[in-house]
């Protein structure tokens, strides 16, 4: 309440339509399976793996955050047209240190259907 | 993951401290129970009602947000230091024109304890 | 780069347009002029004061900061909608806790018309 | 008010200390001179090129905007800790979709010394 929707392997889906909806609007959080402690680590959030979404004025994927555990580490806010008003997938790619392993899971709001968050992806971090 | 911290009733709660804990994270929504259709109604939203949360630069409310169902309608982010760094209650007052019935929820969230959601509260829509 | 566009009075506006278009974009910093020092401080910021702005899907105010100095203290993001697609004022109230003299400014941004400052607004802090 | 700090070019800045003050709080817009329109395109922004900011409870950079002429692109806030309380630069890689002929800004925020803005990048946009 907000509902969180979570991603479900869509390639157990039989509906088309359904594995759209649910693959244009789930997260992916995208990076290496390990880190350097005290190193800059890249950490890519897409919307959409294999579907993408709108870019309308009334219709776009508002946010991405990227949380690590219960920790948010950042969030980036879109307007509008920023892709354009085409259909694509949202990303931003997050730079974060890393002092010990992570588990990082991504929410992104679509202004029509709501709230959706990521499996969460696991990195261990090596001295 | 992050888990949604929820409200729980503190007066069925023994432990002071868990009394403490509980209070001063929860956001509270505070409004009329009814508003008129097309004109501007306010919503407050405070962390906390009987307790108070620190503003230290490593431990603060950093953002609260005000959704209606699954949709979110605005976002406040706090900067740590913006409550003087007392111990207080974060507080916002946003300013919506309703179209049909509310069901209004916060959420907020601390930089040390995580994600928190009030109880929802319903506002019925005349014309 | 972007530009900012400040307030001027616009009494002295000859244009009944040109008045209408810098009123509704321009942020308002209301408050009392003397605040308690360690007491909470309510700061109402909003966007115009004799006219109204529409809240379109493609042409809404996007965001209201409110900056004490050089400071940001906090910032409200709005979803296109929140004002029911009605031509209003966006508006918060932010609460703060004040140390020391206050020099607030409210900056807000405009999703065809670009970024505006308010006019700075001083306050003593007493003991 | 506030101020929107520029950069400067640091070869022609004689004192080390201020060179270093300019430059780790300046972003820089890194991407192509020329994008493909309707395709997506990665704007990187980084804060200082070399030289490098604390990432401090009470002094980091708080966030990240990306502008085209007027128009706000997208926002990133982040949290202290993100860095992993390292000196280091705050790094996002944007993407957008790009129509026409590009203005590109970059504006970021440090907790400590207020709001600065880069270089402006102008990107051609071609069929």
């Amino acid at each position: 309440m907000p509902t969180i929707n979570r991603y479900v392997d869509i390639s157990e889906v039989e509906r088309e339509s359904k594995k759209d909806y649910i693959d244009r609007h789930s997260p992916f959080v995208i990076c290496d399976s390990t880190a350097k402690k005290g190193e800059k680590f890249k950490v890519k959030v897409r919307v959409g793996q294999e579907y993408a979404h709108p870019d309308d004025f009334d219709h776009y994927i508002a946010y991405i955050q990227l949380w690590d555990g219960e920790r948010l580490l950042a969030q980036t806010t879109f307007t509008p047209g920023t892709l354009g008003n085409e259909k694509s997938q949202a990303e931003v790619d997050f730079y974060i240190i890393p002092t010990k392993k992570l588990k990082l899971t991504a929410m992104s709001y679509c202004t029509k259907h709501g709230l959706w968050e990521s499996t969460p992806v696991e990195v261990e971090v090596t001295e």
